[in-house]
């Protein structure tokens, strides 16, 4: 362990004035929250047991309850975030506090764990070197979804068999999704296990009225706006090369517009943005390459362009172009043998091209040779294009690349564009929580014991008034159904917690939209710089909300 | 501004208890340091006034030595090293402190600056806004380098029409080179200006008996080492990704080992190590493959791979091809044109194949064609291969995946093998310094104010002492020629100062190899974390050093 990570396991975070007093602490059922109008009857059919769970205050009463030991379990599901370690011993903590008899259970690497019923007794031993520390490896984290019946009723037994009184999933949108499905289904099957869920996600698209973020957001945007502020820097001390960033967050650009919003990169993109204005790809390269040659008619030869990594899904003609490729790609046809037996990558790439659609092979003609390549080459073992890997921050260096040359021909432009691609990705994902997370997340895990303690199911464990001081902050049990809106997944309605897209409308994107022209030409980089421990509440205790 | 940026401007460098009493301070010239024996007589000859000088220890004399005003310029030279800004703010300080009415310019872009005499002057509102910030925005850098005669001439123009006292060029081995010239040069011409060479560079490479560490060093590794420990709890909790990471340093693997030694990887290739044990591309290939395989055995099918930038200058093979490439390529020859004429890269690359010797051939043919491309596209404008952009990362992972199918197909591996290429580079050179490097940096500055005040010339500002608390450190003055070894360059005998590689000897790299073999198996990650910047010392004012 590193002298920091030694400091941090001694890192008491702060508990919320209200969590202060768990053993007399009670919950407030307030009304129903209403369901999404469209939606309402797929909903009830679908959550007939948890469809009108009543929004859940937190009042202080009178003198100690008669708590519960209680025996819980609690996973990991998705992507790493900066906190979740520390959500499980906020949970440890509470349930001890309550009776110290109580058992805490972690299932391994993602839901399947709870389904092969493979876990791990977690004790003050087993969590003490993970306490404020990042990472999911304690009990490990999975991707995989409770979707069969049969793995619902592997769920079932494996609460039974461990006599749960409730299980903590710690997940984002699906995962929460996939927690009321749960809930509701044990409610169906008499069985006493509540079911409670924790957002988190780092992409920061688990908000909504009643969340105000997931938890691992503020560390992940601090961490890459620290590199986005030194690259930026060093941009304006080089004087000589163009830096494209791509950042991590696929279906919404929040992490995007918060790195802006700390660094004041020349040229953002913003997938939403790009998504309602119908953006053209070559619309975009061409509003880059004038920022570009109005940079070098005043000399800057250098500058910052942010994309999000989600970007190309969001460009109509490019979201075309993947469909049409997972469909030809897809292991049923007989596409992916005769593209193997390609002799060459030239070869591939007139091969897939002759099978598109002509918009889409229009699109597919006017992008680099490598990004082509990667469009073919990087499949998931369903045929789907894996969007993550596609290179979108070197895909716009190289058609800028031509474009200005064109220019440069025609004398419009006098300049030399060095550019180099980044990708601030993984990183962020797994580092030492900020004081923020490490308290959100501890007060997140503590509310999800308190709503198990008072028998509540089908909820998200939430904590708000998060831009005040922790003691201020409020915790309360939002009902996940409401949350639900209704997609189309694999041709079926699905109900699905609504991923929150940045909202153009929103105060973050005014700010950023009021800014961006003074950002494009002027050098007006900040350099946030590396998150602070200890020293000064306004370098510890700020957030990315503020 | 962040407000980290507004905390980092009152942060106080303290200063070595010898510098506190600057006033009263006195160089003691010891013995002359013995030249490189070998280049004994062309170092003689070519600083015939400045190959004899002193090393010079500093003495605390008897009350205030009767100080003049001077007027000094700085200049920045090379690539961005964390502390350069409070080299300069250490050296106004210093002078401003001997007398008031004393001056300072800053050369701009580089020593270019100071052959077209651009420079700014440097008052307190100037410095202000640069206190213990990153980059080398305030006066800006280049890569220039005063060489021809016209350009020594238009030098010292330059310091006769400020009147200058002294010159300091910060910068690495070949800029303190062209600082040593440049004070010879001085000497000859009878120019009261003296010159002073300021040890910077984030490789790690300007180190030696006297010279205990180059500035930015530190601050660059904790920077790589905090995304490095990130990223490897990441894959111990994902586990399900190799991580290849490149590291920035092209000519020694400083950086990589100490980052290794920081964050304890599973795979750390060290270029010194491989040029001395003349290993093949396909040997460390293999030597990767064999853990990856041991690793699964294990059902380990993740993990973290380190890579120097430079690596492939050190595989003997490479080394050849490159330099093959360099010679075919350069713009004298017809092979440029024909290669650009030709219809595709795979064309291009049969083009270029059939141009090489034989076992340059076998090499190039053995990289992916990703690479091959790269080798032919990336040239600077003398045809040279521009190594730095040669994605050595994805050389490996490109070459690994094809033997793991062989030895799956062979059934002596069964597992997943899942890379993602990062690299480790820009963000590192322009953060905010760490409290090391900003007090080094601000105490090498005051260093240079002393020597040009003692009327010294042709030495190297130095801080001894390092892994000591600052009141300890000891300044000295280190004349520059005894560094120097000769090398050839263009065909010429060239003095230049003696680059430091890593030493296979050394209590560095003995530490690392003692644990490789049990990182390579087992998950013995560290996790470095932020550099802090207040709270205990331990955490604040620890350097790499120790």
């Amino acid at each position: 362990m590193s002298p920091l990570q030694e400091a941090r396991l001694h890192y008491q975070p702060q508990l919320p004035n209200f969590l202060k007093v768990i053993l007399s602490l009670r919950v407030a059922p307030q009304q129903p929250l209403p369901l999404s109008k469209e939606y309402v009857d797929l909903l009830q059919a679908q959550f007939p047991r948890s469809y009108s769970q009543p929004f859940l205050q937190f009042e202080v009463g009178n003198g100690v309850k008669n708590l519960k030991p209680l025996k819980v379990g609690v996973v990991l599901s998705g992507g790493q975030a900066p906190g979740g370690h520390n959500v499980i011993i906020g949970l440890f903590d509470a349930l001890k506090k309550m009776d110290s008899s109580s058992q805490l259970f972690g299932f391994l690497d993602g839901p399947k764990g709870i389904v092969d019923n493979k876990n791990k007794p977690l004790t003050e031993a087993v969590l003490a070197p993970y306490r404020n520390q990042g990472g999911f490896d304690m009990i490990g984290s999975g991707r995989d979804k409770i979707e069969t019946s049969q793995q619902f009723e592997s769920a079932a037994k494996t609460v039974q068999s461990l006599d749960l009184d409730g299980l903590v999933v710690i997940g984002g949108d699906d995962s929460n999704t996939n927690a009321a499905m749960l809930a509701e289904y044990f409610l169906q099957q008499n069985l006493k296990c509540r079911v409670i869920g924790v957002p988190k996600t780092i992409d920061g698209d688990l908000q909504n009225e009643f969340v105000e973020i997931s938890f691992g957001y503020d560390t992940a945007c601090k961490v890459y706006a620290e590199s986005i502020g030194n690259i930026a820097r060093d941009a304006l001390s080089a004087k000589k090369y163009y830096y494209f960033i791509k950042l991590m967050g696929r279906s919404a650009s929040h992490i995007t517009l918060e790195a802006a919003l700390q660094t004041h990169p020349n040229i953002t993109l913003i997938a939403e943005e790009v998504e309602a204005n119908k953006k053209t790809l070559q619309q975009l390269v061409q509003e880059i390459t004038e920022i570009i040659v109005q940079r070098a008619s005043k000399g800057k030869q250098y500058g910052v362009v942010l994309i999000p990594e989600g970007i190309i899904e969001f460009i109509p003609e490019f979201k075309e172009l993947i469909k049409e490729l997972n469909h030809l790609l897809a292991p049923e046809t007989d596409h992916p043998q005769k593209l193997d037996a390609q002799p060459s990558n030239d070869a591939k790439i007139q091969y897939i091209a002759a099978q598109l659609s002509p918009s889409s092979k229009a699109c597919f003609r006017s992008i680099p040779s490598e990004i082509q390549a990667q469009l073919l080459l990087e499949r998931d073992p369903h045929g789907n294009v894996q969007v993550s890997k596609i290179e979108t921050e070197r895909l716009f260096i190289d058609m800028v690349k031509p474009e200005l040359k064109r220019l440069q021909q025609a004398g419009t432009y006098k300049g030399k564009f060095n550019a180099q691609p980044i990708f601030c990705g993984y990183e962020g994902r797994s580092g030492l929580p900020s004081n923020f997370d490490a308290q959100y997340c501890y007060a997140l895990g503590t509310v999800a014991a308190i709503l198990i303690q008072e028998g509540m199911t089908g909820y998200m464990s939430c904590v708000r008034n998060l831009t005040q001081p922790v003691e201020q902050w409020v915790p309360c049990g939002v009902p996940l159904v409401p949350l639900m809106h209704v997609e189309q997944r694999n041709g079926k309605a699905t109900p699905v917690i609504r991923k929150a897209l940045v909202d153009l409308q929103g105060r973050k994107f005014a700010e950023f939209s009021k800014q961006r022209s003074n950002w494009a030409l002027n050098d007006e980089y900040c350099t946030p710089g590396p998150i602070q421990f200890c020293g000064p509440a306004s370098l510890t205790e700020s957030t990315v909300l503020t």
